[in-house]
C-alpha cells in the first residue's frame, strides 16, 4: 500500500504540522528556497511512490502562496509521487467567479486551469466563496465545511434564540445552513457595496430587535463587511453581545483594530488561514481534525461520510 | 468581412428567426434527420467560412436538445465555419453545479465540456441558474439578463411600492436585481425543499402585509416553488393581485394548471424557451432583440455595452 | 487489491445483473432521479477506490442513455473510483462515422469525445457498426463480438450448405466472419437505399436458388433491410425457411409487425439491448458470459485471450 | 485577404507544383536538409500570414516522409502561418485502423495524433483505405475521391457491359461507387490472406464468363492482390483483356514486374504518390486539378460542391 | 484589418509607453485594481477584435507579475481579442529548466504552461536565460536579442582589442555573440557557485593580462557573479578599466552598492525591467525601437528579418 | 505487485537484453512485422497490467526508430499495461531546441509531443543534447549522464594532469563535469561552423602545450567536430597521444575512417547507440547497468539518488 505524506508549504505550516499529527505521521521535511530576485524553489522529499497531500492555503501573500503550490506540485509529480492532492483550506481568487464589468478575467478560473496544469490530481478546499468552485475543475474536488465545526463552539455560548444574520445577500444561504444547525432564525441585510474597501449597510429583512444575533460569512478581510453590519443591527435594536463567525480570517489592513473597536462578544475563525496573534475576542476553531479525517479517507479509498470530516 | 449566420436547431426555432429578423438575416435552413430509433443528423448549410450563431436553448426534452446542440457545433465546424458561438438562452443542466449528496455528478460540467468539445468558440447564456456558470468555461462566454426586460413590461402594470419577492434563499441576489430597477424593497422566503417535485414554505423575511407583491425567479419549471410561495404571502396579508416574473418559462407538468389555480395577476416569461400556448396570465417578452444586438456586437467585434444588450 | 463493482445504468438493467451473476457480485444499487424538467441525476454508491464497470448500451431513447452514461462515467470520477470501464454493448451513433453530404456531423465523434471527456478509462464494445470505431478513441477500446455467440446457436439449427447473406455490400465482411465459423459461402445483395426508412434490393452475387439461407447483419431497426433481402431471396428462389441473426435488435417502430409478415424461420439476436417481449420468431441469446469473462480479465490486469471472451 | 501557398514536400513535388500551376501560383521554395546522421530540417520561406497547404503524400519512404510532414507543419505554425493545412493525398498507416491481434497499436491514430499536435488545422486525404478515416481526427478532414477522374479515362477504353471487379471484401463498397459512374455491375472476390505478401483467392461472386472486367481497388501495393483476382478471373472465363484502376500506385516490391507479367490491357493510377518510371501498361491521371479546385474553395471559404473537386 | 493595442501591465509601464509610441499608438489605459488581501483585478479595454500585445515582463515582485500576466491575458482573451500576444522581455524563472536535485519543480515549465492555459497566441521574449526556452511552448515564441543594440552602445566606447569574458560557463556562448559583433576574442571564468548568493570564481580560460575587457551576462542580479569575475580579471592583470554589459538589470539587494563599489567604467543594461533609479555608471539601452518593429512585423504578418528587429 | 516488463525496440535490442539480464528479467519478445511499402507493425506481449520499459533509441535510421517507438508506446498503452515508460537512452531530433533560422521547426517538441501523445507516462534519456530537454516534456523525465561510467574508464588510462577540451562553447559546460570527476583543467575550443558537415576550428582558450588531452563531447556523429580539434591541439602543441569521450557513438557515414586517420589513443563511447563494428580504437563502456539501476528504482518507486544510476 502507498505511504501517505503531508507536504507543508510555507502558507501554514502549524496546520499542516497538526493535519500530520491527528494522521499519526511526521509533515514532509520540505525546505524552500528564495532566490534574491523573489522566484522561489520549494524542495520536496520522500514523495517518490507515496500518497501525497500538499497542505497551502492561498491567503496573503495569495500569489506567493500560488506560485508555491504551483511549484510543489509539479516536484511532486516530477518526483513520481503516486498521487497528487492539493489541500488548499482558503481558495484564493475565488472571488473572481464571474465577471462584474467589461474587461475583467476570472481569476477562479485562471488558477484553477494552473493548479490541473502544475499537475494536481485531487483538491480539497473549505467553504469556498462560490459554492460551485468544485464545477471549475475536471479533477475531483472535495469541498469541506466548517460550520458544523464552528456551530459546536457556537453552541456553547450563544444565548437561546439567537438570530443567524446573513452580512448581505451573497451569504444568505451560508445563513441557512448556520440557522439549520443552530435552531435558529435568519435575518439578512441588503448592503450597497460602494467600492473595494467601504460598504455601506441600507436594510435588514427580518426580526432582529431585542434579541441576540450572530453575523456570520466565509471570510472576514478587512472587516468593513461585519462593521456595517453591527451599526445597523444595533441601529435595529439587537441585543448588546454580538457574535461574529467565518471560516477564514484573513484580518489584513485595518481588520483587528476595527473588529476591536466594536466590541463584540466573540469572534469565531478557523485555522485555514495562519491565526494572527494577539486580536482581542478572535476564538481560533482549528479545521485540523476535519481535513485528517477527510484525508484518512481519501488516502484509504473510503467514502468521506463514513469520516467524522463535515462534508458541505 | 465574414458573412453572419443564424443556424435554428429545433428546440426553439422561432425566436431564432426573430433574431435573424431583428438583424436583417435569414435564418439558416438546417434541416434535422430524425432517425427510426432516434438519433438525429441535422445538415447544415452556407456556413463555410461564415460567422455562425447556433440558436438552441437546451430545454425539454433536454437531453435530445443537447445531442442535437453538440453535432450542429460538430457540423459547422467540419463544414469549416470561420467562427462558431453556441446561442443557448436557457442552459440546461445549470443547477447541477455541485454535489449536493454523495455519488452525484456535476451536470454543467459534463454537459460544458460537451459542447467545448464539439467546438464552439464561444457561448451566450441568459440568466443562467448559476451566475458564475461562465468560470466552468474554457471558451469566452456571454452572460446576458433578461431583468431589464422583464421589469420593463413589469413597471408598466405594478402598483407603487410592490414588494420583489425572492421565493427561495437562492433567488435573493437576484431579487435584489429586481428591485435595484423597479425601486423597490425585497422580501425572501425560506423554503425547505421536501422533494424534487413538492416545496414547503415555512418563513418569509421582510414586510409584505398589505403590499403589492412581485414574485421573480429565475426559472417556473412545475410552478411548485410559486405556489408555495403565493400561499405563503396570502398567509401574512399581502395584497391580493400577486405579479411573478421569471426568465425561463419551462412550465412543465402541471404548471399550467396549477398557476391557472393561483388566480395570479399576471406572470411574465421570455421566450428563451419556446413559448407554451393557452396558458391564462403568462404574458411573453421577447429576449430576441436582445440577443440579436449582443450577436451584432459579437459578429461586428465591438464590445456590448455600445449594444441595447442587456449584460449581467 | 481494488474491488469489482458492477454500476448498472437504466438502459438494460437486466444484462448488468447477468453480468455480475456471473462475475459473482451484486450490481450496484444507482439511484437515478428523473426532474419533472426532463433532466437526469444518477446516484453512484461504493464506488470509492473501486474498479469500476457502468453498464449501458446506447439504444434508444438514444440520447437519454447518452447523457446518462456521461453523468455515470462523472458521477464515477468524481466519488474517486479507481478507474472506470464504460461497457457499451450497443454504441449508438456509430453509423455517423464519416459524412455522406456537405454540412453533416460526425456523430461517433462528438459521443466518443463526450464519453472520453466525462472521465472514462476504458471502454467496451460489441459489434461496432463501424470495426475502425476503436480509432475514434485515446482511451483502450476492447472490441468483442457476438458472431461466435451467435453462430453456436445457429449451428444447432441451420440445414447443411447454408448461405450465409449479406444483405448489403456494407455487411460482407460480417458475412464472411459468419461464413468461416459457419463454413458456408456468401452471397452479398446489393441495394439502394432510398430514404432512411425505406430500402429497395437490386440484385444478388453469388448462387442461392434452392439453398437454405441465413441474413446477417450487425443491427436490426425498422426491419426494412430484412424485408428487402428477403423479398428478393425468393425472387431468387431461396430455400423458404429463412434464418436472420444480428447482433444488435433494435426492433424499433414497425419492426415486429413486420418481421411478423415475413414468416421467418427464426431471428437471433443477443440481448446487447433490452429484449423485446412477445415478437414470434424472436430468438435471444444473451452476451452476458461473454462481457462478464471479458471484464473479469480486465479487472485482473489479463490478457482477454485467457477469457472466453469473444474478440474481434 | 490572406495569401495562398503551396508548400511542397519532398514526397511529390511534381504533384505540388501541378497543383499550383493549376491555382496559378509559385510552389514555396522549401528547401530540406539532411543531416549526416537521417534527421531531416526543412526550412519554410513566406507563409508568415498566409493560407499554407503543406503537400506531401506519406508514401514510402514512410516514416521519413510522415517525420518531414510534421516537421513542415511545425514549421508553418511557428512561423506565423494564418491556417496551415496538410494535404496529404496518400496516407500511410492507414490499414492500421483496427486490432486484428492482440498487442498491437493504432497506427492511423498515433499518426493521426502526431499530425494535429504538430498544428495542422485542416487535412485533405483521397480515398483512404479506411472511409471513417475522418472521424479519427478532431480537426475538419476533407476526403476526395479520385473515382469519378479514373472513371472518365476508364469510359473512354471499356468494352460495353464491363464488370467492376472488387478484389476482396474489403473493397465491395468501392466497386459499387465505381459501378455507380460506370453504369455496369459488381463482382466480388472472396480471399483468404496468408501473409502479408502472399494472397489466395478462393472464390468469386457475381456472372464473369465471357464478360470485360475491369479490377478496381484503393491501392496496389506488391500487385498480389491483383496478380491473385486476375488468376481467379482468367480461371472463371472472364474476357482476355483486364483492365485494373486504383487511387494510389506504390507498387513497391516486385510489383512492375508481377504487373508485366498479368499481360494486362492498362493499369489506371493517380499521382498521388511521385509515379514510378518505366512501368509498362500504367497510365497515370492527375489528381492535380481535383486538389486544385478543393484547395481554391478551402482558400476562397466557399463549400466543395461548387468546385469541379470530386468529394467522396 | 484588425486594430493594434498595446496592453501595458504594471510591472513596466514605461517601455509600454516607449513602444507605443514608436508604433503610433496610444497604451492601452488598462487599470489594475489591487485587493486589501493582495489579489489583483486588472480591467482591460477596448481590445475587442483587436490584435493585442500585453506587455508584462516578470520582474521582481515576480509572482505578483505573473499572476497578473495571467489575468490580463484571460481578461483580453475573455473580452474577445482576435489575437493575444504575451511579450515578456524578462521571462522569470527561466533558470529552473532542469532539475539540478531531487525534490525540484521546473519552474520555466509551471509559468509556460500556466501562460499558455490562461490564453496567450504567441509570445515575444528577449534573451532568456535558456536558449531553448522556445522549445518548452507549444505556442509560436519569437526571441528577440538585445546583443546588438547593446553592441551598438559599447563599440562607441570601448577600446581597440577589448576581451569579451563570460563570467562562468553557462555565459561562454553568449560572450561568442558579442564577440562575434565586436570583432574581439573570447576569455571565460570557471567558477564554483557555492550558493545562491555568494560566489567564488577559480580560473581563467583565455588572455586577459593588459588587455581592456567587457564582462558580458544574460542578467545582473545581486552582482555577485560579475563581482567574483572583477576580482579575478585584476588579479589576471587585466586592464583596470572594466565594462559590464547583460541585457536584464534586475539589481535587487546590495546590487547597486555592490557595483558602485567595483569602481567600474560602465554598465550596459536595457529597460526590459523598468530602469533603478540613481545607480551610478549604469547606461540604460532601450529595447523600445527592437520590440516595437517586432511587433509591426506580428501585426502585419511580415517576417522579422525585414524588421530592423534583432533576431537572435 | 505490477510485474515488471522490458520491451525491446528493434533499434537496439542488445542493450535491452543486457539491462534485463541486470535485473534478472527476460526481455520482452516484441516482433516487428515490416510491410513491403516500410510500414512497421510491432506486437507487444505480455504487457497487461505490468509496468513496462520500452527500450528505443531513435539513433540512425531515426525516423524509422521514432516511428517504431510511438507504435510500441500505443500497443502498450492499449493492451493496457499499468504503465509505460519510455527508455530512449540517445534521443534524436535533441539538437533542434531552438530554431537558428527564420522558418525552421523545432524537432524536439515535435518529436517529444508525438512520444507524450502516443501514451509514454514517463521518459528516461542519457546525456541529452539539450541538458534542459526535459522542460519540453509534461510527464516526468529522468536524465541520466553516463560522464561517471566513461570516467571510471578513462582515469584507469590518462595520464596525470590531462585537459578536459570541449570542442566547441557548446561543450563547456559538460566538459566542466568530465573535469570535475578528474580532477583536471579545462580548454575550450571555439569554432565556426561553416556548413552540416565541414567545421573549420579557429582558436583555443585555456593552456594545452605539452600537456596530455581528452576531447569530450555528447555524441560523436560524423568526426568532423573531433578532427577540427585535434588539429587545432596539435597545432598548439598538445601532448601526442589524445584521447576522446562521448556518450553517443553514432558514428556515421566517414567517422571510423576519420577517427582511423587521427591516430587517437582511444575513443570511449557508450552502447546507447547499439555500437558498430570493427573501429579501431573505439571502447564501448556499457550504460546497461546504470539503465538496470534507474529502472530498478522507478519500478520500485524508490528515489534514484539510493541505486547506483548516475544522475545528472
Amino acid at each position: 500500500m502507498t505511504v501517505l505524506r503531508i507536504v507543508a508549504g510555507s502558507a501554514n505550516p502549524g496546520l499542516a504540522a497538526a493535519v500530520a499529527n491527528h494522521l499519526g505521521v511526521e509533515p514532509d521535511g520540505c525546505s524552500l528556497a528564495r532566490y534574491p530576485d523573489g522566484e522561489l524553489r520549494p524542495t520536496v522529499d520522500k514523495v517518490c511512490g507515496a500518497d501525497v497531500y500538499v497542505v497551502q492555503p492561498t491567503a496573503p501573500p495569495v500569489n506567493d502562496h500560488i506560485l508555491e503550490l504551483l511549484l510543489l506540485l509539479d516536484a511532486c509529480r516530477r518526483s513520481r509521487a503516486a498521487r497528487v492532492t492539493a489541500v488548499v483550506p482558503y481558495f484564493g481568487y475565488a472571488r473572481q467567479d464571474r465577471r462584474t464589468a467589461a474587461g475583467q478575467a476570472l481569476g477562479s478560473t485562471v488558477v484553477a486551469d494552473a493548479i490541473a496544469a502544475a499537475g494536481a490530481d485531487r483538491l480539497i478546499i473549505v467553504d469556498p466563496h462560490t459554492p460551485s468552485l468544485e464545477a471549475v475543475f475536471r479533477i475531483p474536488v472535495k469541498t469541506l465545511t466548517a460550520v458544523p465545526t464552528l456551530c459546536g463552539e457556537l453552541a456553547a455560548e450563544l444565548p437561546d434564540k439567537a438570530v443567524v444574520v446573513a452580512p448581505d445577500l451573497g451569504a444568505a444561504k451560508l445563513a441557512a445552513r448556520y440557522a439549520a444547525v443552530l435552531r435558529g432564525p435568519v435575518a439578512i441585510v441588503r448592503k450597497q457595496r460602494e467600492s473595494g474597501v467601504t460598504v455601506t449597510a441600507l436594510d435588514i429583512a427580518g426580526e432582529v430587535r431585542g434579541l441576540p444575533v450572530v453575523i456570520i460569512d466565509d471570510m472576514i478581510t478587512t472587516g468593513a463587511t461585519i462593521e456595517a453590519a453591527v451599526g445597523l443591527l444595533r441601529q435595529h435594536g439587537a441585543a448588546p453581545d454580538i457574535f461574529v463567525a467565518a471560516t477564514h480570517g484573513l484580518l489584513v489592513h485595518a481588520a483587528p483594530s476595527r473588529l476591536r473597536d466594536l466590541n463584540l462578544q466573540s469572534v469565531f475563525v478557523t485555522d485555514t488561514v495562519a491565526p494572527k496573534q494577539g486580536i482581542a475576542a478572535i476564538r481560533v476553531c482549528s479545521v485540523a481534525p476535519m481535513l485528517a479525517a477527510a484525508i484518512a479517507c481519501l488516502h484509504n479509498d473510503r467514502p468521506l461520510q463514513e469520516s467524522g470530516a463535515d462534508v458541505r
